[in-house]
C-alpha cells in the first residue's frame, strides 16, 4: 500500500478528505496541529475521526502560532457572527491565519519524506471560503513545485510529491454528500470556531453557518446539534 | 525604517546575515526555533547575538520536529565526525532535516505578514554544504513565488515578499570576513552539532570542521575554542 499524509483538522472537509484517501487505498498517516487555535476542541474530533476511519498513525504536533497572532483564531480578535452568505463570500476574513496552511503543508512534507510517502492530502476548497488565499489550487501548485526543490527525496528523484486536493472544486453540500457516501460519521467532526470545551457549536460563526447551509443543501441532517 | 524578519539560528551564517540586514537599515525582527535540535545550545547564542546586534524583537518558537525525526539533528542517528572536505561536500548529509527550512521560512512568512514586513533574511549558502537542497537559490525562488500566492498581503498586493539570501554565493571564509567587518562577535555564536550544554565545541562534526576551515582561510582566529 502506498502511504499518504493527510492534514486532519477535525472538521468535515478534512474528514471527507481522509475518507477519500482511504477509498483510494492509501495507508493513511493523519497529521493534526495544536497551533493555538481557539477551537482546539477540534483536536478531540480529529482523534475520533482518525480512529473511526482506521488510520495507520495519527500525529498531533504543537505549534506556537499564538505567539505570531494576527488572526481571530489565534489572537484576541472577535470571531465574526451572524454574517450572510454574501458577507462570508466577500474578501478574506479575520479568521485567516497568516501562512498557516504553508506551515501545515511544510510539516506534512517533512513527515512524508521521512515516511517515504509521495502523496499529501489537503482538504482545501475554493467555494464558501473563497477568501482564503492558501485554499486555492494555484497556491497548492506553487507549493508542490517548491516541495520538489526543497527536499532530499525530491532532488534525488526518489519522490515526486503531490498535494491532492480532492475537494477543491466542491461546494460544502457536495463535500457532505461525498463524506456521507464514504461513511464519514459527521457527528464526530467539529467545525465551530468558538472555544467552548463542551456544549453545542455556536451556530453563528462563519464555520457553523457554512456547515448548516451545506447540510441543508445536501438534504441531510447534521448529527451535531447547533444552537439556532 | 522598513521591517525585516531574520532567521537566526545562533550560528555564524545567520549572525552575519543579521548584521547585513542591520547595515541595510532594516528594523530587525529575529526568529529562532527550538525544534528538537540536539544542539539546542545554539539558542543561547541566538539570544546573545540578537541582543548584541540590537534587534527590535527576538521571537523563539517551539516546534515538534523531534516527533517527525529523520535527521541526525532530531533523531537518534549519529552525527558524522572527522570527515574530509570532499566527504562533506559530496551528497546530502544525515544532518539534513526534512523540510526544515520550509517550515522555518513559512513561520517567518506568517510573522512578516503580521508585522507588515516585506523582507525575509535567510543565511543559506550553497558552498560547503552543497548537499542541502533547501539552501539553494532555486529553492528560495520557488518559496518566494509560493509566498505571494499563500498570503492575504500577497494576494491583495500589499506585500511583495522577498527572501534575501546575501550569503548564498559566499564561502565560509568570505562570510567570516564579512561578519568580522560588520562587527559580529563570533565568540557569541555556536556551530557545533553536538548537544553539549557546556564546554567547548567538539571540533570534529561537519559544522565544526567547516567553521575551522573558514577561519583558517579567512586568516582570522576563532574566538570560540575548539577541541583539536
Amino acid at each position: 500500500m502506498k502511504k499518504a499524509v493527510i492534514l486532519l483538522s477535525g472538521g468535515l472537509d478534512s474528514a471527507t478528505t481522509l475518507a477519500i484517501a482511504k477509498k483510494d487505498s492509501y495507508a493513511c498517516h493523519a497529521l493534526s496541529f495544536n497551533y493555538g487555535q481557539r477551537h482546539f476542541r477540534e483536536l478531540e474530533s480529529a482523534k475520533k475521526v482518525a480512529i473511526s476511519l482506521g488510520v495507520v498513525e495519527h500525529l498531533v504536533l504543537t505549534l506556537d502560532l499564538g505567539l505570531i497572532g494576527g488572526s481571530a483564531l489565534t489572537a484576541n480578535i472577535p470571531v465574526p457572527k451572524g454574517r450572510t452568505s454574501e458577507e462570508i463570500g466577500s474578501g478574506i476574513p479575520v479568521t485567516y491565519v497568516p501562512a498557516r496552511n504553508t506551515i501545515f503543508l511544510a510539516h506534512a512534507l517533512g513527515w512524508a519524506e521521512v515516511l517515504g510517502a509521495d502523496d499529501l492530502f489537503f482538504g482545501a476548497n475554493v467555494y464558501d471560503y473563497s477568501g482564503y488565499p492558501d485554499c486555492r489550487r494555484e497556491y497548492v501548485d506553487a507549493f508542490e513545485r517548491m516541495a520538489s526543490l526543497a527536499t532530499k527525496a525530491g532532488v534525488e528523484g526518489q519522490s515526486h510529491f503531490k498535494v491532492h486536493t480532492p475537494l477543491i472544486q466542491m461546494t460544502k453540500a457536495e463535500i457532505i454528500r461525498q463524506g456521507n457516501a464514504l461513511g464519514v460519521d459527521f457527528g464526530l467532526t467539529w467545525s465551530c470556531y468558538e472555544a467552548t470545551t463542551e456544549g453545542n457549536p455556536c451556530g453563528r460563526c462563519d464555520s457553523c453557518l457554512l456547515r448548516k447551509k451545506g447540510f441543508a443543501e445536501a438534504g441531510l441532517k447534521d448529527p451535531l446539534l447547533q444552537v439556532d
